[in-house]
């Protein structure tokens, strides 16, 4: 049984990252790298069955609350991402926002996480994982209007910072 | 302003049982419901940029590292489901299981979780949420392979108990 | 070493329940008692520098961020009361309502906290751990403006159910 | 949707700092900040119907459990801020002291808390958060004694580090 | 992929009940059971280097701080049992009572914890995850005076209640 | 009642430093420390009732779940320590990770764990809480075998990094 202390110099790596060399999961060392400024985006979707989505415009009314309540949610679930996502490191967190896009004549709502932090490692997860809870937040105060509902297309639009570079899609 | 002793009574309600009369967020009264036995099955997919899933599998190993880290997390998740979505009550589980069904010359893994209480209302968000988080762990352990990793169709399959009744997605 | 598990029985008690006959804190024995409906309502109060309020109100406009912001939150909270009181049971929780009266001319916020449960304690710490956190939310919203805030007057305004009967503020 | 990569350059910026520009909530971007030494005091009274806090006091005896009690979950609770109050930042924390001054002829106790951080934001809300929760562990502790039992004046005190610079009530 | 609804009805099942029949961990299910009291005792013992013991017991003095915050933390970890272990059901918690024995002329501190139910399970967790806390804290407090500590012997030392009937180590 | 503000030059301090000059507990003040890298290593056995292991070999086949999930929530746990235990400080944690040494014919598992982290005080009881709830988890899925089963010898081995320098154990 070795100590581990040194294990993040051992060749030859596994290409998940997130397992050691005997193929177990641990939270990889980040200790060697910077603290540098990262940025996330994320997105999702969710689609209704033909007439839930305007109810939820109509009843949400000037309130907005259910859009309200799944952003505070979703802020809140990013920021418990390293107790949620057991090989995430726990980060300093700089920036969390959430946005929705409602396009009621397609049935959709977007949602756009936005995350920033200044630490050794990205902040992907922490976008993802607001999206999300966002996502199963606007389900659970639909739910009673539609089982029909559907969670689609979770995935990084782009991402700043960190040893990978700068990256987005297409 | 009203005690709210009463508020479960009044006429008309919203049609988002989540909101109030004033379109206000609130946690509604399941004081009066049985507890009855309920089930719920939920699912979702990862798709695969090609020739990812394959490095996970193999490196995966005869561990099931990948898999059972993220049925382990989804488990936890799935217990915490009133922690992260506002208005979800706790609830009394009774079972909960996770499966997975890994489909290499598709590029996608396929998720299904079963969930069971006894309780006043339905475990559909449990079994969502441990759907979702299984994904997103999932997504964690492979994105140093691949930035275009995506999370769809997350989604009910079949729900039993409760006033509304036995459903299930065709 | 005594194994307590009798210990419920034993007189003389500490007039402090939470306290053992050696003055030790303890989570008291409820399970001899019924589970029976509880509610508790609960308030508190924010008072505001002159001119701070009409800001918040202003800036809130037709969205409520801020007083809806503060209910999730608080909702969130109440369902976390076992974990934040030491001596307090994990409860069966029916309802959660929160709701705000805002006072402008009076520079004053009343926050007031409706909670249910069916079970063998009552509900008062959460009803007033809703209206604390709701509190410390609209402070931490309204704290750039101001740093002379207070939160004033949180207390019980009526329970219901339990051995100790029904009882409101006059 | 913007990115919102860049939205802490764009102005006119809400005066309510966790609002933005369309009046939605989010965890405002703190990456440009200096981490520097950051200490806050704040303050609360627990105020009891007459006779209620000698018998605190007496029960209490040599042990100081009631006090002790209220002093651990205020700590942790103070750890805890930004998972409590939704658009708080996770902060590296330095120190946590409560303190308590009971005063039997004004039939009450006065909490104060203080916090150390070292970071690029305060460390009010940690401060309020242990006030706060101290007082809700005493109410729980006494509150078989009496109902009438309140919570008064939670406040900043004190304040240093930080643009807004130092600052103290009179 | 099956549903998993019918599962706990097949034969032949693994001997490890958390261990489906394909060896994956699942939460069993217990709705079929019946809730009754059920009760924990478990045990630990810290054991110290010469000399260290005395010191703890000295600067605690009348105050009894740190077996007051171990106590406290023990409580709180027992009621966050189901968070921590993976496959434990949330219950609905009776009890816990957690107490010292100073033995400072053999150097030792023993734990023991008391939890009761009333629920589908048993409590054996919830009382060795309270004596395990418990030392932790301890261990804590008094590491700035030795590294050498250690924490023995934790067991179960009787179980009451469940299927599987009364039992008590010898 | 002092502001605490500069309590940490304060003579003669506490032996234990978690309490105060008044023997109150606190969380350190740790404002002044240099972060630097820290590593601690920590150990703990289980020991079997004589056939018990065997089962749990055989039964976790080749699939490892039993010490996979283990090794989840020990890094989960460890992720945690702040919460669970009053006094730490959350810590800024590079790695976690955790092997079993499995002993078949001595009835005993060994539980090994390793944390490092780049902060102003050391992981050692990061490290010991990882190893006491992987304990724990092994114990929870064996326990429908035997009630006999023994977590023993929880204890530091190494330690790097911070004022007090360099440890090992023997």
């Amino acid at each position: 049984m070795d100590s581990g202390l040194d294990s993040n110099t051992s060749p030859p790596e596994n290409p998940l990252s997130h397992l050691d060399q005997n193929g177990q999961a641990q939270m990889v060392d980040v200790g060697q790298k910077q603290a540098t400024s990262r940025t996330a985006r994320a997105a999702g979707r969710i689609l209704f069955p033909k007439g839930v989505l305007e109810q939820i415009v109509d009843s949400n009314g000037p309130k907005g609350e259910v859009f309200g309540t799944a952003r505070v949610a979703a802020i809140q679930a990013a920021k418990r991402t390293a107790e949620l996502i057991p090989l995430c490191h726990p980060l300093r967190l700089d920036k969390i926002a959430v946005d929705f896009d409602v396009l009621p004549e397609q049935q959709v709502v977007i949602i756009e996480a936005t995350v920033k932090a200044t630490d050794r490692t990205g902040v992907e997860m922490e976008a993802l994982q607001a999206v999300s809870t966002a996502a199963l937040v606007i389900y659970d105060m639909s739910k009673a209007l539609s089982k029909g509902i559907r969670i689609e297309n979770i995935r990084l639009l782009e991402k700043t910072g960190g040893k990978s570079g700068d990256w987005s899609a297409d």
